[in-house]
């Protein structure tokens, strides 16, 4: 009887709180977001658009279909420096998951930037995240 | 056996060509937003709006959570004449499908106007659709 009373005593505190700790995939969709944000700001491009699918489609004043790789390059080629990258904000994040494995997210941006970058910017964002091979990854940036 | 081949004959012809005419989901989804365009054209506002979900998410200069009804008093607010609402086109429409239920589609607007009116005005798109019993419905719109 002691040792049965041990092991469940163990196995009780083995198999830890009752309360479930698993992110939901609304948390971990938001996650990928601060973690791009993070990315940016160290100024990690290649961090920074790994959030992408392979092949995705950004919009912005123009429609490009395209591929993480030239989002990359674009990305590099456009915010070559700390200042032109200046300090990017998120706020007032809305998930919607659509079904298991496509969510659509939409939120304010904001870029702090000195003057002589071009000065502070912001607007908003709609993505559509679609979760492949196990990650969630933005297959549409619509970003204004 | 005279009467089996008639039969047979009337089987055929019945059945008609064996090539499928059948619609695809993107030919369908296009077909909304060519029907919402000749309702806006019309002048029919509430035919226009009844491609979006009852709840649906719009992206502008704000982002906006709202209802097909809430979607419709907007435009009859901000589209009350033929004169304001001007002649629409869209153009370089793409679909993709990322399951069997949702669907994004990018493309290009133009609003025909008046000077009088605002002048002509036109940019770009993104729309969410989600198959809603057996509908494809806008769940979000983004238009820049």
């Amino acid at each position: 009887m002691r040792l049965a009373s041990t092991f469940f005593i163990c196995l009780l505190l083995l198999s830890g709180p009752s309360v479930s700790t698993a992110a939901t995939p609304e948390e971990v969709i938001q996650d990928v977001l601060w973690q791009q944000v993070e990315a940016w700001n160290r100024g990690d491009l290649r961090q920074f658009v790994s959030s992408y699918a392979d092949h995705c489609t950004l919009v912005g004043s123009m429609i490009s279909e395209t591929t993480r790789e030239q989002v990359l390059a674009h990305y590099q080629g456009k915010y070559p420096s700390p200042g032109a990258r200046g300090k990017l904000a998120i706020s007032g994040l809305a998930v919607h998951r659509l079904d298991g494995r496509v969510a659509t997210v939409t939120g304010h941006w904001h870029l702090d930037r000195e003057p002589a970058f071009g000065g502070a910017v912001g607007g908003v964002f709609s993505l559509v995240f679609e979760l492949i091979d196990g990650s969630w990854r933005i297959a549409l940036d619509h970003t204004s």
